[in-house]
């Protein structure tokens, strides 16, 4: 059995459309690639006792939870206050995180200040993220592992971060194109998912210059079996 | 107050990393114009007791629920299924869908089969959904408005269902763009915050030709008050 993730994508600025997020889909390619199953996603406000009731639902829930958002030095920033609060741990500026930003302020020749040291703010007990792009680090309490929401930062972090977690068997993918109306493949496709109960098959329709046609997607962590099933499939609907 | 609403993503394909969601990102942006605050999304697999305990939490927790993806003819399409059971209504072929349908298909030169009879099965009691792209119906059953995942048909999809529901004020916000490190706007910032609580003010980082900077939202429903604030914004950080 494969380790079980959820994404936990913090901020008003998803919700009221202003931003379109990307990190759930990068991490989603990154977890599938490591075998960490990723099982929900959810986007939450910045408003503290929701941000605290989410981290501890999908902490008890997932092996994992990665979230996204609201580690920087602004009053809306409240990401590290909800997730110490959720996992019952007290949260302190701690030296090394501290060090770490007065070293970047100062090869930057600005000074620190109270709204940066926020940033040195981490729960007890954590383990810091590296951000090799604006220093500020995230960090793992548990098995929450906070990063930042700039798209640049979260991708750096989790390069950091996924060698750390035991991943499991990565989710292997085929896809096959069929010309023809999802009405027509359901019957055979129905038939053909209910014998490789082992693998999840999708259909996913188009509609190209007016025909109809769907992609079918199979997905599973055994090679062979997913060839099987491929060539199963190539043979009844042929090209 | 605004009535308030979820958004439940359906599908494999955005959790395994295949495809990028664009749903909930239209859907932001359309709330916000109506004034249906979004306070939350979620991303969940092709998995029935998963979608039928999110449909209930969030029917429950919110005025709208609206879901994207898995009403299609396929064995993976199993939404309508899982709405049902959520909501406590049977679930069976009825004769205005099956029209719909049958006509679209005799215009087509298809059949209907049993596959396709499927997208006909609509929960008792429900509103049915226009689908100007390929005919197959939406429905609504109370306050969940169960949509297609295709982008496509999802958008047409929403065009229809938004004139039925009561909005409220519409979301309104501004931005200001500040050539700053966040580390040096964020305690005035704070202040302005704490002096306009109907408002919310979100600071969105940026990085350019090695420059630090922010984009400053102010978001509200009172046009005066978030006119008023953000010339505030501008007097503390002139351009």
């Amino acid at each position: 059995m494969n380790p079980t993730a959820a994404i936990l994508v913090i901020g008003d600025e998803i919700l009221s459309g202003r931003t379109r997020d990307s990190n759930l889909h990068f991490l989603a390619q990154e977890l599938a690639r490591v075998g960490i199953d990723l099982q929900e996603a959810r986007v939450v406000p910045d408003r503290h006792p929701v941000i605290v009731q989410a981290v501890r639902d999908l902490s008890g829930a997932c092996d994992h939870v990665f979230t996204s958002g609201g580690i920087g030095p602004t009053h809306d920033d409240i990401t590290a206050d909800a997730v110490a609060e959720a996992m019952g741990v007290p949260l302190g500026v701690r030296d090394d995180a501290r060090a770490i930003l007065q070293a970047h302020y100062e090869r930057m020749g600005v000074e620190m200040n109270e709204a940066r040291l926020r940033m040195a703010r981490i729960p007890e007990g954590a383990i810091l993220i590296d951000n090799p792009v604006s220093s500020a680090p995230g960090f793992s309490v548990r098995n929450v592992h906070v990063m930042a929401g700039v798209p640049r930062i979260f991708e750096a972090m989790v390069a950091g971060l996924l060698p750390r977690l035991t991943g499991g068997t990565p989710l292997l993918s085929q896809s096959y194109r069929i010309l023809r109306g999802e009405g027509e493949i359901a019957g055979p496709l129905a038939d053909l998912a209910a014998s490789y109960p082992d693998l999840s098959m999708g259909s996913y329709p188009f509609q190209q210059n007016g025909a109809f046609g769907a992609n079918i997607v199979i997905r599973g962590s055994d090679s062979t079996r997913l060839h099987e099933a491929m060539t199963r499939l190539a043979a009844i609907f042929p090209e």
